[in-house]
């Protein structure tokens, strides 16, 4: 298979899909197709799978790759397909991306390894190496919460001059850290500079970032593109109206229960009761329980963004109102 | 003293001024007069004195209760003055902010107690006791990175019910804390939201915060009241011209040196070096070398903002340059 | 008045002794009187005033002066007083210890600045300077989780050298960390390594550290103090025998009610059960609610300990048991 | 295969292997032979495989496979032998466990999931259904600097009573938690309590644990089995005596270098120049670099330990003193 390439900067909307799950080991395959439809429907920039929101660490190997080949088949080169290749085994990560290349994938997106905590001269030699030995271009993935790690700016600018290093999302949610990595390579035209929280998406595109990897956009892709091209036409009125929704959003779906889990409980549950696929929550989590799931069904239909982007869905999930 | 009222919500740049000392107890007087006059004629919209970038827990208490009365004399009621109050003893908030009223001032800032960490309800009780006790107006002050926790967002707003307590101060840096305080206080008008760090102060504007307690309006004030008018004025253009200023302030002057000492070093160094007033930075803290001030020197006279805004600046200090 | 001095290493059971409090500002002077004498009939090796147990950083100046007066007044000479002086500010740390010195104290105590966090060179300046400006001699006190700082060993070995600095005063919990420095200082004769946490105070003697400042023998001195003496002895029957006693209350008293204060709160009440001085707690903390005081006295009655070391208590308090 | 059993609780030293490379990705065959009879020469009570030590999660899935089968094949039951199963992904971690008990191996060890950070009661829930899951005993390993959470003592004593999980690793370094536990844990003499860090196996031991996981044991296990044997036999002459070696030990090898990988790299170093095996690290970390090999080479032989328990090693290796 030949490459295909993709324009540099990467920009725009690239949805960290959720993995629609059946079961402990067992992908949602008609999820998966939905999943893209849907996401594709919303005039996504990009789809990045097994991503934090993909629950990349806690599926086994096979299904990543199962998930990584299905969605490629689904997509069929329509948007650029991100996959993420975190891991702690730099030979895990290497098969993983190469699995990505073989199912026609564009680019993988690689955290710090998060077990062992690395000095900064150690990432930097890491992802180095992993950069050398990649079949595909590498977005560095900036995810402290979870990785224990910043990278730092000043190894963020080295690697940026390595010809496989394409880019880097960051996770941070810190501001500062963002605004300077815009700062420090706003010669950079071909390096893609993504955030993570949706929340701070718009700024950071008005200030010259690049795009978002918005995980409300599983919910309701459209939202979260047209904020983004309202950023960049700095139409503010539109930015305002648009950020309302997305924080909307984000103060009702993910906030319910306790814990760093949140988030993803209420995201996939919120997409279940959407009728998009099946809101199963791998270990070590757990999904809510039904009377929750419920809630956050009353609450996703209760949105602005419901009525103004849910025709997206494909139709509202009956289990959730037994 | 009759209290004077300012106008709710609290806009605007409100700098965090620096404290000019001479050494370890001594404050530098014309030092404090010149600060006063330079920032006043750079058009802020207030000062804070005894904020993190004051020194305020590293000065005796004389010293701050001088401070106070000092610049409260200077400022003569022309914009609001507030007091950092934070402190580990409820009792030594409570006469500091006793001597800001005595001076003058407008209300006072206060941190989460910084020894032992406090759980959330822990910190509700506190603000809410402190709040009652105060005979000034009370603005939380969100310093994770130095009080080791956060106020939690459900604990602001329910503090923000408070007759005493007039707004917030988030040092945080993380964008999604700080656009979920304006979704979530989007219909109380009356309370403030003002950010930190000054690289995202613009950008909180735009998307509805209230201002900026910027710490490089100690140089260049004006730069920052221009860029919180732009963003309020939605002038996209002009954000992003005076924006790429502020970065390269903090690009250039807050990272020389290792430590979270660097900010302070800088910018005490950067000051001085402008003639507004002695540099000396107090235990347990120190000022950087001669080589260093000079290297600071040299990349303030080189920022594009102090070609268009380095007028306020007294004189370049020749100490500097030696 | 002539500087007493002490033998050293200085070695024992230094309980660091809780600030009997009637209110907000002000002492409960029978309460010292009370505690002195408890603690001296158990024969502990010294008293430790305004430690992290003594509520150092949350009371007002003013009291911290009276209660260092109060108690060496007191003790008479009897056993040597350390004086908490750890601030954010090098001038009021300064400004305590000459109080400390005039007051007839013996030694000081600090930690690290705990607002501004300080690299290790930093830290090393700081106890330098501090070390050169006191009028008694100087333990560093170790104690991370307050002040985000661990004390490295390289800083704690180059800070042995100094003339007047006499220990180090451990409160991390890590036993590598203790135990590496037993051995780095293995021919320091002079230099005391104490430890703070209570269970694991009897294991750090018998590998070979000096004593331990036992938040517990607030409670029952004489447990601890036999407790350490039984270790330094190698009586491992004996030491196993007390430990057990000693987990007892750990495990009983300090671990009502949530977070950090639950230690604090539950020595106080348990001493105050005990008739010994008022229960108060000063802000930012709060004393339990009437009927967790309840049950800490009745735990209080129910230890091992107390049966055998109970007999110091003055008598039940009988407002426990309304 | 018949499971066999071994005697609860499980007890002594059991050090966690180092994993003997060649490569990034290919075992050192003879490597593990050496360690092997290595270690059982040392008289060690059992054999820990892909613990932190043993690059656990660094390997590719199929060499941690070929390392369990190889080592348990040369251990042929003299001792037993445990598995690290620590993953993000409960499914790889049941399939490691079963490749382990196809293998002979007589239990597993597996410290919480260290991507997404659990809240306590999902870890409860978390270990409840790996236990259930797997064909084997399971140790519980609390690791808090990897994988960010403490496994609460409350978890750990509801976990206690479940009939799969045999004890715990304790690696934390904090001396209250451990001691709460041997305390907490006093009535079940048949759920072990082992430490991690070799700087506190002896007094653990002491105050009642029940062994050790000693990295220092890959070197010289005969020091570790003697110090566990004395602090058993409450022998404090020798358990002083000995703990200096052990101290000497972490002070010389472990120190070189920066970050955290400093201790991986300095026993790796240490083993491979006793000729016991080669000394690759494999990614994200690295090898020593040939000057700092020969540090570390000369730093063992100068070792009181050497000269006492270096006999066991097989030969110098003379690569480290080209």
């Amino acid at each position: 298979m030949t490459q295909r390439t993709f324009i540099r900067p990467l920009q725009g909307i690239i949805p960290p899909m959720i993995t629609p799950l059946l079961g402990e080991n067992e992908l949602d395959i008609p999820g998966i197709e939905n999943m893209v439809s849907h996401l594709l429907r919303g005039g996504v920039h990009g789809i990045f799978v097994l991503g934090t929101t993909g629950e990349c660490t806690n599926i086994s190997y096979g299904l990543r790759r199962d998930l990584i080949r299905k969605t490629c088949e689904m997509v069929q080169g329509r948007v650029p397909v991100l996959v993420g290749i975190t891991d702690t085994s730099v030979e895990e990560s290497i098969s993983l991306a190469q699995a990505a290349q073989a199912a026609g994938a564009d680019a993988v997106v690689a955290a710090p390894p998060y077990y062992f905590g690395l000095g900064q001269p150690e990432l930097e030699v890491y992802f180095r190496r992993l950069a050398d030995a990649l079949p595909l271009p590498l977005f560095l993935y900036n995810m402290p919460s979870h990785t224990k790690t910043m990278i730092s700016q000043e190894v963020v600018m080295k690697l940026s001059e390595h010809d496989n290093i394409y880019g880097l999302k960051d996770s941070s949610a810190n501001a500062v850290y963002f605004n300077s990595m815009v700062y420090a390579l706003r010669n950079r035209s071909d390096f893609s500079l993504l955030v993570g929280p949706e929340e701070m998406m718009a700024a950071s595109v008005l200030m010259g970032g690049h795009g978002g990897v918005s995980g409300g956009a599983n919910m309701f892709p459209g939202l979260y593109v047209d904020l983004y091209q309202a950023a960049k036409d700095r139409d503010m009125e539109k930015v305002l109206e648009l950020q309302e929704m997305a924080m909307e959003i984000s103060a009702n779906i993910y906030n319910l229960g306790t814990y760093g889990s949140s988030y993803l409980k209420g995201l996939k549950a919120a997409v279940s009761s959407l009728g998009l696929c099946d809101g199963y929550v791998a270990s070590p989590m757990e999904s809510f329980p039904d009377d929750q799931k419920r809630m956050i069904a009353q609450k996703v239909r209760s949105l602005k963004a419901f009525k103004f982007y849910g025709a997206g869905a494909k139709n509202i999930n009956p289990e959730y109102f037994k």
